[in-house]
């Protein structure tokens, strides 16, 4: 044996889990010790996920055993109970699902459909976005890893909103690529339907938005979001483009040295010089930020990342890497993979 | 000869020329008379546009002689001298480009660059949005064709525009396929840069923002737009996404009702029931808009055009119609293709 | 009522259902009288192809009236007994699916995995690759319509056939969008899964294969097809490139002369001078044809058409434009749409 | 310092030099010593290549100083000189370009428009197929790292070919991402060109003929190739479906075993059950292939990379590790990236 970590992967045939099962495959300090699915006891993973043939894993079905860490990627609902097992069994939980995002049980309850299954653990969850919580993280057994929108909106708003800065109401139109919608999508999922196509969806309300509005919240401003999700033409990649009413006119120069400041030693936070495309990010757990004035105490800020990535599953593995005290960088260094 | 119109088309080797001879192909009260391009004198039309081989088509190096209608498809400050010759030839001009869609020499210079070159003509060109345009357009001799963001964003906003209900500057966050930078692109426009990927550009000031602005204004809503456009990979299709602060709360039904009232009878512009995809409208001169309320006093509304179709050869050919007294749908009336 | 002629689309919730009514909507002497798909009565057409909203038509579940022509677009053995009703009822009837494309019972039977619903009317169906069927097409009431891969492939082959020229078994590596699977896809045609990826499909036998040798063989070459078909991720378009063993060698002009002897004064059929790309024909009736010797007594043959166009709805219009004795291009003569 | 080989890529500014930057960036065993092109010293290699803004690596003009490794991606003819001074400075030098791939001096002047640069040093370059080249590999000092459509062709024929099976001329019919036109790539290649389309290219011939002809002809079967290469609309992937007439009638299970014979213990090259997707492999060096019978004596085998992967730069990664006495999959073991 090695003296690395053992760590589980629970929902490996999706998208999420199949990018965590990738990336904890070259990280150094971990041996993958079981893959989950439900249903595909036996099943070679590559059946489920051709890419990954190499890697030569077997799926089971059931619970995870004696692992230092487990990776959850399940609907809502069903982490929360198996977290709780794991946890009294010893291991890091980092849920990347939605069960531990929402701090206050009757929001999960208004947003999700029905009472929280474990309300007594939500204090003990860490909410993951690593570049704002890390003295928490260092502590954390459970991660609630950040929704993909919330983490693109959070890396871009935060820094405005730890610095006092946003006057008013926030409009977050955010453009995502179809591997958010998951591998179990149906008919209006399939190619045809959506290639060579751009359209906006959940007006109604998409559950993402409390969570961007909580996070805005911890860092000090208390405004409402309005959240227009999108779907754009394209496998990964993840931008939210903000619009925000700031309390001081800032120019161009300030609102970067404001994003430079926040972000200027961060791996995986790069203030870039220009609005950033998402491909910069595809494959990686790296995000790019940009701001730009647009009127009278007026700004934009685009924050691009990919939603598989820094949106999930590379941001998990960044949350690990905190809460056991590995490199931060250990298995997620890459970067993006172009053209 | 037939008792159709002879139609020219300058600058034809381009996409929004090559979309106009398509449509023009299939006119019935149509011929047409010669097709334009800078350098490819006697160039057989398929070679700057294969898909257009079954037409046999040539091209001419040199202005249109003896037509009743010109479309020209130039770049700015190209098709003003051009037209002030046709339109003294008698010709009926619509002008693609952007010479004449700013009203005011003065924010043409600001914006484009340079002086108008033939500022006098601008009071005769009328501004061919054609559904809030028809009264002037049946007199018209020159058309100012609007540009894609415009059309799609002010057949959003009039209608609210109209109403007086328009409270405060507006957001304007639209998402755009490719052909609308042109067949000029350069390197940043290869498929390998853009596919898999969605940006931001033009950040510092996009020459739409004033034309949305003036449309507003002449609509009764003297507002600031932020207009903040992105690309998307796909080649064509436009979403605009609206922002609206309202001077009443307006819900659901009301907002639906509001467009229903003023589109309810047009043949182009359809109230939709869900958020439209832009490739419900691809390849046809229709558009699909729809609103919801995303706060007090606050609304999202959508309209998703293809740019090149509503957003300008289609549109081009609908104003003819009105200018020259044929059905408005007359070779335009075709839905979208889908898949 | 007009002099129109009466038609009905059967399974118009499809994928070429939606592109026969979207090009029967424009058809001069076409009135649609009726649009079916199973377990939708009542539906708004909208619902099913929001695309074709502009048309404002109602689906209907149930067999059609007193029709002219009947275009059925369904499942292998859900047409046949339906064509013989109406056919008794006095209607024309053109079956996109494949239930009359093979002659022989036997083969049916062998392909599609059981005993052919209406043997008896095998004789009577016209097999319809238009170009090359049209004195029996003129006294067709039934008509079958060629797959998109035969469509393509004996546009291709079909001049060395008859020719007597082809010398050896024939290659066809086809490449088709992802339309061609259907609307009924299921998670193997994610957009995620499929963007972005080019696979062989159907190594084991695709039924188009005896559908292509039979049209080889009424041609005069009695050769076996391999015959490979990939998936290319796009939604429309189809090539086949056609590897040839010729009993003469004849250089890059004489395989040219062959195609413009064959197809020169064809309105759909055109013999480019480069290697066609699919989307020229995109959307469109039109075929691209052209060839290349690769070697002593060896040739390629490349066709490039839409699968929903030439290889669906496109071809089955104009088959009922020739049985109708209608100009053999109305409703259907539009080039292609591009970019 | 580190132990770690000093490496230099040079034409690092486009496609294939970016990406091994990209691997060599995770690379345990190499430190990048200098990142070359032409007319950008002192720029940063973000701005040519945004997704490697993490690395902070700055571009250099000039040639490379003491290195122990030289990577070229540079045009035909220019790497040849280059090589010629680095090999006398004592590096190990792996052109990824076409400088030394056919062994005649003769074929290259005939296929590339000139005589060889450097005509002595061809003797000296090692062939790096890898699968089939170790024992050369260990000694060599001047790799020629294969194109990316014999990779995959060679790698699907040449099991056939060292066991005397070919019997007959070959015919690949190659599909191709875009990425393998190059960064440099014209107006053609437009996003809005090249979205929704496949085509054949080069059908007058194309110079990874004879590099296919070379390597079959090494394998022990002289035989004649035809080749026909296809662009289809993705950035990365290439397939190879290669037409085999055998010298025995194998079916598919004796197909299988043979590829297995070859590749079973193989860490980059996978039998699979299926016809391989490209995306399967898209961002890695593995390969994946798959036979079957079509026919008495007649076979297809499908061989699916990643052309930018084990296509060039994971290729010339996986040449060096050899070269240099390394693990072979160091740096480049990762599975491919999904969906």
């Amino acid at each position: 044996m090695t003296g690395k970590v053992r760590v589980a992967v629970v929902g490996a045939a999706g998208y999420a889990g199949g990018e965590l099962v990738r990336l904890l495959s070259g990280h150094p300090s971990v041996e993958i010790a079981s893959v989950h699915a439900r249903s595909r006891d036996g099943v070679a993973l590559s059946e489920a996920q051709p890419h990954l043939a190499p890697l030569g894993l077997t799926l089971v079905d059931g619970e995870p055993g004696e692992v230092d860490v487990a990776f959850l990627a399940l609907p809502h609902g069903a982490s929360a109970p198996l977290a709780a097992r794991l946890l009294d069994a010893g291991a890091l939980v980092v849920d990347i699902g939605a069960d531990f995002r929402l701090r206050d049980a009757d929001a999960y309850a208004a947003w999700y459909g029905g009472p929280h299954p474990e309300p007594d653990l939500l204090p003990r969850a860490v909410y993951g976005l690593t570049e704002w919580a890390r003295d928490d993280l260092r502590e954390a057994r459970l991660v609630a890893n950040p929704g993909c929108y919330p983490t693109a909106s959070l890396l871009a708003l935060t820094p405005f909103a730890r610095a006092g800065l946003v006057a008013d109401d926030v409009i977050v139109d955010a453009k995502s690529g179809i591997s958010g919608a998951g591998r179990g999508a149906g008919a209006d999922y399939l190619f045809t339907e959506l290639t060579e196509s751009t359209k906006a969806y959940s007006l109604g309300g998409h559950r993402h938005r409390p969570e961007i509005e909580q996070g805005l919240a911890s860092a000090g401003a208390a405004v409402n979001v309005t959240f227009v999700p999108h779907l754009v033409p394209q496998s990964r990649g993840l931008l939210a483009t903000c619009y925000l009413g700031l309390s001081t006119d800032l120019d161009d120069a300030a609102l970067r040295d404001l994003l430079v400041d926040a972000y200027g030693d961060e791996p995986f936070v790069h203030v870039s010089e220009d609005p950033p495309a998402t491909k910069r990010a595809t494959g990686s757990n790296h995000a790019f930020v940009h701001a730009r004035r647009t009127g009278p105490n007026r700004a934009v800020v685009l924050s691009a990342i990919d939603n598989l990535g820094k949106g999930a599953a590379g941001q998990a593995i960044q949350n690990m890497n905190v809460a056991l005290g590995f490199d931060e960088t250990a298995g997620i260094g890459a970067p993006g993979i172009h053209p």
